[in-house]
């Protein structure tokens, strides 16, 4: 599994989130608490927000604890709108394509969770991507493949929809396989502008997912980066986060909008 | 496009071949003569066989100029069949699972070339492999969908007219997505034992290939690793070389197994 | 030997020099013009002045011509004074502390050239450098031994007197060492406000440096990043160049500092 | 702090002790349990002796644990001597030439410690090195440092004697210095035939050290790579472990070696 955090608001310089925290995601990746694995370092990124309608990024193979590119970029890069990401590899190679954030035009996206069985049904995932986004990936993952496929199911119109049906797609083609681990999904979404995260797991048990507001600025977190009474709240499983720039943040179900699908 | 170099023989240290000689492949990793980029820094790799049935193989994402690890395995390992390759990239990223050459089993795999318009017919090439092959599909690039495709196609039993299938295959994709640039196949393939190279492209004008025998032992290389008059023979265009223990090295028409398989 | 490109002026983004030219910085990595290497494979590096007092930097050891994250970063940072350089190793390891340009305080450091026999008298040159600086050297170059050593002789103050004195000081070391290769040394160096670049070398051939002034903007380069005609003017041999903010361009002898020196 | 492991005996492949049991070195990498810390995740290395009297080395700055090669390698090469090493960084930067073990000539060495306040007596250290051994200095961390000084003491005729020596003059600076923190030092060292590993720290707590002899294979680890009731054995603290080809394997006492320096 992963950790990652996102944030929104009124620009900052990223290592005050990133690198600064007593338990910043730099801490994180060598000492998770609440995730499966204590250890999340096969590799790591940071996406964000600039001058330009698209975002930098800047992924790298190495530790998230002790790449000095890093540190040195969280120090000078301040931006309203970021992602950062550190991996811990649920069987897919370790190169930079492989690290999240992934990043499609003005779109950036990262995940913590996997796709049971993945091996077996990758193909067949890949399938669903038409051509002209196949071409643009990169890696090998199955987070990128969500993404990719999320975007063609309307990501940019309406990012729970699409969302549900991606995951739809995705257990379907696992049922069919036969498939008996879960499909866990953590994850985050923004087009520059808006945000959105999911907390979705098909055994009703996927990995945590917090958030803070205060004047204006929403970070979300898989765990709290700082003392975790000071103003968190969880993401309630099988629930979505839409944070819409000039609309009030709010929890929407994810359960909700996949069971209409099927309807 | 890249340089290769594999051997057979009276097992020697990789070093007298890889690292030595005047032109060895680290030096036309700098300084490629015959090739369409002089520099080949995208990566390299070296597959060897040792006491195990299936080869070991080291492939790392920098220069082979500058690697020192390539140095000291060179330097230590001796083995009576190995392949060697420096790479230059024709779009796909630099990682070492992009890297030649590629394991399967008892089979190495490397390839100078390329597969024109390859993005746009990517995910029609691996709809062509099995399920079974796909789920060891490490990389992204042209090179290993050939591979893993040949090897369904019976590369383990007949090498030359698995490829000649092979290579059908992909142009019909690409007659298909109306491509103009050429599939370019300069490659070589061995199971441990025997070892055949090939040297095809449908514009008729394949990358160089080149050959060598003196006591039994035979070297492929894509350019002289020496003097260029020390007994190199040119393999000839649209041809293999079919080098199976026990027996000459001849010689095989690949143009012609394509030309069967039309019929 | 290496390329470099420093520029002071208007914010611009670093991909306008570094990445976009038709012979830009990323470009000359493969295919240097007038270098002595014409591959400048052996790492990269960029310093950038933003909003801190502080430079950042992004110091990489694959080459510059394939770094996703150098052309993602180049898309994205504006700054009006930003250093940039592929390295081509003259004997010191390809590790990121190696690559140029380095950091230290407000000061930024690159270097094309090399000490002759550096080997040789490497701990001699390292024994000059005060204990306090010492402390930060991360790497293991001649280069960033030059760049210490100027800090302890004054570059802050005094830039151009400070590099003379520090080449001279390495010249003792290399007679009394009977060295008999040369000291090279065509450099630029930035306190994060007003620009030095010197043309030196101890057997009066020193590395190319070109610059070109237009509207109050100044670039140095180690050859010309487009037509050689474009208002490009060499900076002399023996000289050194000094861009202080609010005044006039010029160029200084750093022969006659170093004689006075002598004197 | 580190985790290493040391073999001398009936050539065995090195997967047989690095991967493959339950608490393996590259177990260790991610969960080592009598470390300071759990991660061991920057960088590793392994050296072996093969058919040269010079070892083999093959170091790299990513983890353990997902390095393709590293399995790859140990799967393919066996050895009646080697050593392999997780690092887990105490300051000093993570490149290749900072991963043990380290090679010199026949010798490689390993280490689990630091030098306390190492960056304030850094170059005093260093200026007790030869020029000829200062040459090789590849790296900037204390252990290579405390290798070459070794080796300038006399390692190559009496390893006891000469480690003893070292550590005596690195304390003399460190109290000099007014260092607080400790000297620890737990490492293994070899020429290619015999193997001395030794456990000391100037506050009497240094990294564990076991080993284990069966069948006259003898196995030094810095903690059991399997059930710990298996027949292992703890160095003593203040101790060294004396493997000389031909003899049996017997502790001898390094506070006791440094005493004697003192009368």
């Amino acid at each position: 599994m992963c950790r990652f955090l996102a944030y929104r608001g009124e620009p900052i310089f990223l290592t005050d989130l990133v690198c600064a925290p007593s338990h910043s995601l730099v801490h994180q990746s060598l000492h998770a608490a609440e995730a499966k694995t204590e250890t999340n370092g096969d590799g790591f990124g940071i996406g964000w927000y600039g001058e330009r309608q698209v975002p930098g990024t800047y992924r790298e193979v190495r530790p998230a604890w002790s790449d000095e590119n890093l540190r040195s970029l969280c120090d000078q890069v301040r931006s309203g709108l970021f992602f950062a990401h550190v991996r811990a590899s649920t069987g897919t190679a370790t190169t930079r394509a492989n690290c999240h954030p992934f990043a499609h035009g003005r779109h950036l996206f990262m995940h913590n969770g996997q796709i049971g069985g993945y091996s077996r049904i990758k193909r067949r995932i890949e399938a669903l991507i038409p051509d002209d986004l196949y071409e643009t990936r990169h890696g090998t993952t199955d987070s990128e493949a969500i993404f990719l496929l999320a975007i063609a199911n309307g990501l940019a119109t309406d990012p729970v929809d699409a969302m549900a049906r991606t995951l739809k797609q995705v257990r379907v083609l696992m049922v069919e396989a036969g498939i008996a681990e879960a499909l866990k999904f953590t994850a985050a979404v923004t087009d520059g502008e808006n945000l959105w995260a999911y907390r979705w797991s098909c055994d009703g048990n996927p990995p945590t997912l917090y958030f803070r507001e205060a004047g204006g600025n929403l970070l979300v977190v898989s765990e709290p980066i700082d003392d975790k009474t000071k103003g968190w709240r969880e993401v309630p499983k099988g629930c979505g986060l839409v944070a819409r720039a000039g609309s009030e943040t709010r929890v929407q179900c994810l359960n909700e909008a996949m069971a209409q699908l099927a309807a």
